[in-house]
């Protein structure tokens, strides 16, 4: 699993030099962890753009018939209610929760994983696969929703990269339990 | 609170050594965060498993009564409609979000507690009773709903070790406000 | 954008010393880190609050009429039914959502960006001005409904000072994708 017995060009680290800039495996997680966080980000403007939908159009009178806002004082025009329960906005809101509900906690693992200095070849290789699954499951949840199994394959990969990742932290920490 | 006076076999630690596996508090951090991770994300798990909960069991017309899956494309039988509100999904999804909205916040928070160099005794203790709080927490509320207030010490054991810890951090560093 | 030219004091750091108290930046990081973690716990206490409005104030006929408790268990009267649709309930509730959708991605985005040594000017700035929009964002959304542009001004500061950390992160780490 990890590289306690083949020597490797990264075993010269030392455990203080793991969380540093002079670690290739630190360095892909950040920018991977980074490429996620901006996906999560533009969840939200997703979200928004979602409500504005007919508005950016100009077709006010659709959008008076959608009225998808919240908050009361969202409302632009004073002849429309609050509702919650467009079938596009749940849509996307569900995929964002499902992004908080998975990728949030890959972070945390993902992190603690760097410090138990794995391989660094499995484990970079794991962070990229994880963040193009999670790509992918936006794409297929949120933009263009495609038959299943795409969105299940693309959610377990993640899932499983994180439970391989605390099988080997389990491992190396258990008798700190 | 911290042991700034009291000399410890902690105390020779650096502070450049805090974030590696030669801290033992760290270790023990890593192993209960482990543990808070998969827990999560077998509500994702739990979540599923309740929408197909009759499926399993092969009772198709109980399923069709059911329907309880939020997506179109989710549907496995052409006589079914999308539904949202069934009491059993929802508590599972409640559960989860009370997850997110305890558990990701004390990953940062007890990782900063970590980096304060604090008693090794008294931090690897909250660690084990936050973790052993939220799975019961889980216990109480998504599988076998038990009368309050069990649910409530679940929730305010991990709340007061939050707060304990955002209490030592902040003191450590007001001066860098 | 980061200090790669500029002498400053901060230079005398080495990589290894980023993540510890040694660095100001991150102490920085820390004690607003840790302001926002109380901050968004509170909104549980917040939204708790909320359920147990008219209960606190003594009035009980109100609170049955009012029955916003999700789980059957935590009803204290006999009388009253599940409820879950409460407009002041939800709108803390939108509020607390709309914090970890937000706040979460920011504390791994600016513990990342510690990691890339940035202007500690620049660094400490971005964190004083993102945390105390985070708070107003909450006075102006769950607190005290203020009309808009407040809510929207205060939620797209915390984004841009997020994106504008990725976009340090990713061109440092852009050769290990």
């Amino acid at each position: 699993m990890s590289n306690t017995s083949a020597p490797t060009m990264h075993d010269k680290l030392t455990n203080m030099e793991l969380l540093t800039l002079d670690n290739p495996v630190f360095c892909c997680y950040l920018f991977w962890a980074t490429v996620l966080v901006v996906k999560m980000l533009l969840m939200s403007l997703l979200t928004a753009l979602q409500r504005f939908r007919y508005k950016l159009l100009g077709l006010v009178p659709l959008a008076v018939r959608r009225k998808v806002f919240p908050n009361e004082e969202d409302l632009f025009f004073k002849n429309i209610e609050v509702q919650f329960d467009d079938p596009h906005v749940e849509r996307v809101r569900r995929a964002h929760r499902n992004d908080m509900e998975n990728i949030l906690p890959y972070f945390i693992m993902a992190l603690i994983y760097v410090c138990t200095n794995p391989n660094p070849l499995v484990a970079c290789n794991l962070f990229r696969v994880a963040a193009i699954a999670r790509i992918v499951h936006t794409l297929v949840y949120a933009l263009y929703p495609v038959p299943q199994p795409s969105r299940i394959l693309a959610f377990a990969t993640m899932l499983l990269i994180t439970f391989y990742m605390a099988a080997v932290v389990a491992l190396r920490t258990l008798r700190f339990i």
